[in-house]
């Protein structure tokens, strides 16, 4: 697991400028690196650091021009950020552990089919009439229900729990502790001021290249046919709250502890915030992007949107206001000092 | 599982108006039903579906009054919503798999019973010294600490966690990975700046007909004696905090995400919105509505309040000052121009 | 279980006034206590329960002076509230059942290695190259990858999830449900608007005497050799959101459902409250301390500031601002009647 500078310009298809020879072991930041270790540099907001660097080598873009001496090895590439994950991604595969096989004890119920290269991880559960493709790998503790579908290389990690009815895509990641299906909140009032339980019968599809992340969870549709859905590419964090219902668009991201009410819509290629809270029954248009805290209580119908506040507006108006508010002791002063002035001067003029 | 229309309004003791013989297999919404499909009209505001509806039946208000021509056969009873979901209940018995008997390996403690007609899920794990009822459903992964009871017909779902001690009422439902009887964030600071644990000693008394989401957490007690207490007909969503020593009252509703610190109590018949935060040592009176994202800070004394912002008032009063919170730079600007006015005003009397 | 009051009194170094051989068997807040119970005083807000108090006896300051008749006993000390705890973790160790030895089915890979005296409960799994240390309790269900290393005397809860590389130390205690070294939410955008995963390559370091609630969820750093760190005493409640590459300093205590984004730094003996959210590559100085669903965007560089808000600022102007802002209709009332009072003014001197 130790390659020359040159050995690794020539898997990125960049070229090398300085010493090819270093050898490198691992990676790091530009502003923490060691000798034997590789960088990068995309932000200009830190290139002071590759003239003080010890890393033996940084990728940098092609037409970059040193203001000063470097002491470092550079490899030039088109892209040095995405060259820097492909190297990432090509030392996850060297590092970590691929757990394959099926340890003991695990269960799986009837009529369940499962593809080839699977790892099924002890404790794991698999119900009856279940459909997994191959090369998926179902960590320990795992809960998968009856007629549960889920695609090739699909990884769940220990104790996702797939309710029963669910179907996940192709090439997704659920981590753990992560709950997909659970039931709707419904509830119908009764006069004497209790609530009866309305029955879930829906289930929640999750298309290909999704990730997800630890401890969140997705509820299951109200009715027998319908679906809540993740649509494919979208990525979701830690600890997130989507109800029944809901659908989110293609490639959307959502950061940690956001939550999606019943029934609403959000569009493609959106950003939600963390702690974001979303009402129900609404629409939001695609490209639409919430800062972190907000609250949406209506629907977006124009694209591109950035809204803040609870509940939120366009967010560069809503720093405007806050910039204000934060004055207001001042103003409501200066508001009396007005009124005394003006009063006066009414006064004197009788 | 095909009835005709007519069966459908025996069973609801309703009356049909149309065809009474055509088959319904499935239930939907009014405005996608298809075919074959059941539907029903409640809110006024679908009721333009009803003219365009490919549903076979829908059921309506006894009273209702068809403004065109409805090619659909009508049930008239007299609450369509509570009709439909007495149907989807009907339903959801037909089709969700029922588990019963044990599945191995599972795991039983010492001198612990269950119940007739129980189902233990592969990989649970009961404790010592458990009392179980009848009819109780314990999916996979789940985790009954010692001296644990549960009431007769109670769900717990896949990994649901009770620690020691804690007792759980009839007709409850517990959903996927929920923890109840965690230890409650109880510190006590020391004079190096370190914090001693001070140990958390109580339970948590969940009462009959309680419904709880997803990934909720329920903190016990602190003192041995004591309890957190969620009362009867409560129902919490998923992803929620309830800390030690607080008290749930009666028929509340909590939506998901929200917060209630320890030793604070709320009442009855009262709804909290999503990701609300309720500050520890408060009592908020029954029928309180706070909606989402608020925080209170303090008691609550009035019935009947309805509360928004952080920290919470009126929810109307929140409205009305937010709106004009909207328009601040408007306002500074006004005042601004106001001074001016005031100032050439006085200068000109000089 | 049951002691005299002198007995007590001998174990806590204190000095009994009155009755010293009344039975003792529970400890009881002194508003509630009965007799047979002890309590104590320590806040002079609860001086007047003293008075009424059905307890048995009371721990109160050595220089404690009744203002009326007692008719409990006091024992007196140097500090009641410590001797309280300490008493109630005499009774922790004598109440609560000590779990030991291995429970089967449970799951150990190769070259993994365990200490002294520890619990193994049934379905736990760990995985290869593990080193567990004296004393440790791993409950049911709990998931441990490969190259974990725990320290003595820490106790695993239902279900915790520890991901392959994690690092605990001494004394902690985390609870049931809560996932540790979960992937960083890394993900970088294509030119079709789909994301790439990041691999995240880091892990997690938990030192000792650190506390962690239920279903809270900590990511690992995104690079190899890097981790997201959890300094000595921190104590972090449930539902809580630390996100890859954040660090949090010594003896810091966040409350429930907080989030902190990515590469975020967190001072030391600093207090986070409830549902804050703290955003990323942000460093924040010690002692600082953020009042619940308060929003921090920006370094903090003073010590000792008290803050709240959305973006947060110093707490006490901040509830100045808001006294003010909850009188915005009012204020926007009065500006106009100004406006048009100095507009008449202006009139009539024309």
């Amino acid at each position: 697991m130790e390659f020359t500078i040159k050995q690794i310009a020539t898997l990125l298809g960049g070229e090398v400028k300085g010493d090819g020879e270093g050898k490198i072991n691992m990676m790091a930041k530009i502003q923490d690196a060691r000798p034997g270790q590789i960088s990068f540099l995309s932000n200009p907001k830190y290139e002071q650091y590759i003239y003080s660097t010890q890393a033996s080598a940084v990728i940098v873009k092609k037409d970059f021009q040193p203001k000063k001496e470097v002491a470092t090895s550079l490899i030039l590439v088109d892209d040095p950020y995405l060259s820097f994950t492909a190297l990432l991604e090509e030392y996850h595969k060297l590092i970590k552990f691929q757990k394959n096989g099926i340890e003991q004890p695990s269960f799986i119920g009837e009529n369940s089919t499962v593809g080839k290269l699977i790892y099924r991880g002890a404790f794991s559960y698999i119900g009856n009439k279940v459909v997994i493709g191959d090369n998926v790998k179902i960590y320990p503790h795992v809960y998968i229900g009856d007629h549960v579908v889920i695609g090739d290389n699909t990884i769940l990690y220990p104790n996702v729990k797939l309710y029963s009815g669910t179907r996940v895509g192709k090439n997704c990641m659920i981590h753990a502790g992560t709950v997909v299906g659970s039931d709707g909140f419904g509830f119908a009032p009764q006069e004497d001021g209790s609530y009866k339980t309305i029955p879930q019968l829906g289930n929640v599809i999750i298309e290909d290249d999704v990730s997800i992340g630890a401890n969140t969870v997705i509820d299951c549709a109200t009715l027998f046919g319908d679906s809540t859905i993740i649509r494919k590419g979208v990525k979701l964090d830690n600890l997130i709250q989507i109800a029944h219902n809901v659908e989110v668009g293609k490639n959307t991201v959502i950061a940690a502890q956001a939550g999606v009410s019943g029934s609403s819509k959000i569009g493609e290629n959106s950003m939600v915030g963390g702690q974001v809270g979303i009402a129900g029954h609404i629409t939001l248009a695609n490209n639409t992007s919430i800062g972190a805290q907000a609250g949406i209580g209506k629907s977006i119908k124009e694209e591109g949107q950035r809204l803040l506040g609870s509940p939120a507006f366009d967010i560069k108006e809503y720093f405007r206001v806050y910039a204000v508010f934060k004055t207001l002791p001042g103003m409501n002063k200066r508001l009396k000092e007005l009124e005394a002035a003006v009063l006066k001067e009414s006064q004197s003029e009788k």
